[in-house]
């Protein structure tokens, strides 16, 4: 064999691996049975080990190196040696032991923070959380970093991402939501999102988000709709993208919205170029760009009033309670901008302030200026200043989310920077398709989708989370077109 | 790692992976969306090559010999040696060049059956038939045999088992059934199996066939019962069983009998001892024992009349159908006698002969008294001469199961298998538990399926198939238990 083909057949190994355990993944999510969660364990352990010996293997190393000494590999071949070797350094740059006491850790940690939560109870907590930022700082350190610990952090989620950067976009876009929120308050408006409520059979819910998903351009012959504790999308080949959502009976647009969001992270998947099947390119380029898309049709499609000037019809054909429900009081109840200390329970706007919360509380742990005993006070203090209120106890505050306990440091950030690149995205999609949302208000989806896939999609992880947005806008990563969204939209909202 | 723990690591590699086909080939069956196939075959393929590379692995042959030669192995560990020194044999028996050409042959043929069947067209599949037949006289060669090609092919799904036993048990049930049916012919009684038919929605199917087989003893916090085109039972680790059935509209017995067929292959599963997991011993010791358990719950239990003693009335709160309808008359029809040219819709007595006529096909074919080209006729003489009918044509005849098409040839016989292995059983059981009758009528299974589970299922593969019925119940297998069964169980229906 060439080095060439033993090059791709390691890859091809790698995708096949990592695609099973995704499958797993997603069954063990949605299908297993409860007493065969210890085997399935050892199972998903199994196959992390040899995945993890896959792609630190000597032979894997070598090959990268041979090729790109010969140089004159095409440009898949050549994105593959970069992506093998990135992930070589990522992951031979942490010792072993470090990485499975980390491992270890987490499983303990994220049991450790269901039983705190459930019981409000901080303390139970808090040593776990000083030795998951103690892992990550170690990371951090392992990986090497110019100015800031996160910055070592952060480039796993968003290749080329710094805090310096970060910093001037999140002052931005707190500064601007602040003060549409002041505005929002001073306004004669104000919706109930309790108007929705209702009652809504779950099973024509399931029946009307697969209709609706279908309709909006997921492929349900390459793909499939379930129902998982935790909305997510399984990453896999392009011809079997699995999403799940959960249904609450008294608000079938929860169920709707999540559907949606995890649409966007299908429909990308669905879309990478066919040539990239068994390279491992298959993939956004980042955390930013997969929740970018998922916010996409979340947000940008699935909460403007076109879209439910579309589907609002169709849902009342499923929905007795939903009869004569004026479109206008059924918008303005889904965009009803609320003060809620749960980041879950967030509206579009304030969502992006839970964010910029997390995101500055970790800074100010690892830059060592508040301790752990005071992070629920300082949570507090930081939810009291952005948001206006005080959390009525832990459980809603410095506990309501795992992702600390379950050692994901420095990644918050991807959520909003997701909401940046929409605002990029959106800005370059009204030139090219002027009446867009006309589109969406009949029901057509496939120009939007087209423009997605053609621009976004297919590239794959092409290119860096920078180069892409450049190669489809021409611009550098702002929150000013987001922030142009955002007034724009709750100011026909709230008549500002 | 010592000898010993490097042997059992091989070993669980090989559970690891293979349960991970297992339940990927359940996911493809239940769950994959269409566009998939391509990718999944691909994956299954990448995971059978490993697989078969694990298995036959020269350092788990030598360490096997080394473990044996030191000797003083506990049990679990000598049985492995001798399972795994099994399966290197056949494997490695048959060169892979061979049985490679003969997996791609059956992926064609199996593709060619379905169109001959569809179009009733035998002269077009008669070409992958030959070559089908050709391949397995090639494995019999390679694997070995006394007498008869057919005991080469025999030995993989049962152990020890050669035509020459065969034929003496065969001969024995097929002449008491010939009997039998000429009684009942007789008889002044007659059924319609039609009378049991209605509407039946499939949704209370579901909720109906769930609840039997979880009163009957499959464990559902361990296992799953889906929907599937074929139903089947996953092999797996025995805290995750999964078990599909499908449901007509017209007849829930159907589904419920397939239920409690698959449910005899689950609660086996589900009951191997503890230790054996990772071991690769926790299946049954053959095709015939597997196919005794399903049968046992499917037709010595499931098709009795305490059966439905206890079901009947429940089954009548889910189907309003069913109402007032009397229990002798639904067990008459269930039971009803009919000469059916198909397998899949024969009746508990006359499937006995059906699988009689494609083990002596089977022997003919191989001892050259037949050529394909006349084997439709061969097969309609059969037919006419045990079951008194002839088929209206190939597609009801010798094109109506895809066994031949996928290599499954020397493997019909394995269902009668498991009916004389469940003729020796139940007259054990009666002996053991003189009022099991009165227990299924009250729904209590558990002294039933403890004693399968004591006797049984615990012993996984510890024991040759001839070696676990001597130990069951001290005797060597014969038709003459379960003819007695049958003449017993219609002497009643048709009072004969």
């Amino acid at each position: 064999m060439s080095k060439l083909a033993s090059f791709k057949e390691l890859m091809r190994e790698i995708d096949i691996t990592s695609n099973i355990m995704n499958t797993l993944s997603w069954d063990m999510r949605v299908n297993l049975p409860p007493k065969a969660a210890a085997y399935r364990a050892e199972t998903m352990g199994f196959l992390s080990g040899k995945l993890y010996s896959m792609k630190t293997s000597p032979k894997l190393y070598e090959l990268c190196g041979e090729l790109s000494a010969v140089g004159n590999n095409d440009r898949i071949t050549a994105r593959m040696i970069k992506e093998a070797l990135k992930e070589y350094k990522r992951l031979t740059e942490i010792p072993q032991k470090l990485y499975s006491d980390f491992t270890e850790h987490n499983l303990k940690a994220e049991l450790v923070w269901q039983e705190a939560r459930a019981k409000n109870d901080y303390a139970m907590l808090k040593d776990s959380l000083v030795k998951e930022f103690d892992y990550k700082r170690q990371f951090a350190a392992c990986h090497g970093f110019a100015e800031n610990p996160m910055d070592g952090l952060m480039d796993e989620y968003e290749e080329g991402m710094t805090t310096k950067k970060l910093d001037k976009i999140f002052d931005e876009l707190k500064a601007s939501v602040k003060e549409l929120l002041g505005k929002i308050d001073a306004s004669s408006k104000a919706y109930d999102k309790t108007f929705i409520f209702g009652k809504y059979p779950i099973d024509r819910q399931r029946a009307f988000c697969k209709r609706m998903v279908g309709i909006a351009g997921f492929d349900l012959l390459a793909g499939r709709l379930d129902e998982s504790a935790h909305p997510y999308t399984t990453g896999n080949n392009k011809y079997d993208i699995r999403m799940t959502t959960r249904y609450f009976e008294n608000n079938f647009t929860n169920a709707a919205l999540s559907s949606m969001h995890e649409m966007g992270h299908s429909v990308y998947a669905q879309n990478h170029l066919d040539d990239l099947a068994y390279t491992t390119l298959d993939h956004s380029p980042s955390f930013g760009w997969d929740e970018g898309q998922s916010r996409f049709f979340e947000n940008i499609i699935g909460r403007s009033e076109p879209f439910w000037a579309y589907f609002l019809p169709m849902a009342q054909t499923y929905f007795d309670g939903l009869y004569g429900m004026k479109l206008n009081d059924f918008y303005n109840s889904l965009n009803a901008v609320y003060r809620d200390p749960r980041r879950l329970d967030a509206d579009e706007l304030t969502y992006n302030l839970h964010i910029v919360i997390r995101y500055e509380l970790e800074k100010t742990i690892f830059a060592g200026q508040v301790s752990f005993d005071d992070l629920p006070d300082a949570w507090n203090l930081k939810c009291k200043e952005y948001l206006g209120i005080t959390p009525k106890n832990d459980a809603e505050g410095v506990l309501q989310d795992m992702h600390w306990a379950s050692g994901y440091i420095g990644y918050f950030q991807n959520y909003v920077l997701g909401n940046c690149y929409d605002g990029h995205l959106l800005n370059k999609m009204k030139q090219d398709i002027p009446d867009m949302y006309d589109q969406v208000a009949n029901g057509k989806f496939d120009e939007i989708l087209g423009w997605q896939i053609r621009n976004v999609h297919t590239h794959g992880c092409f290119y860096n989370p920078e180069e892409l947005l450049e190669r489809v806008t021409g611009e550098k990563l702002s929150a000013a077109h987001y922030i142009h969204y955002l007034n724009d939209k709750y100011s026909r909202i709230y008549k500002l």
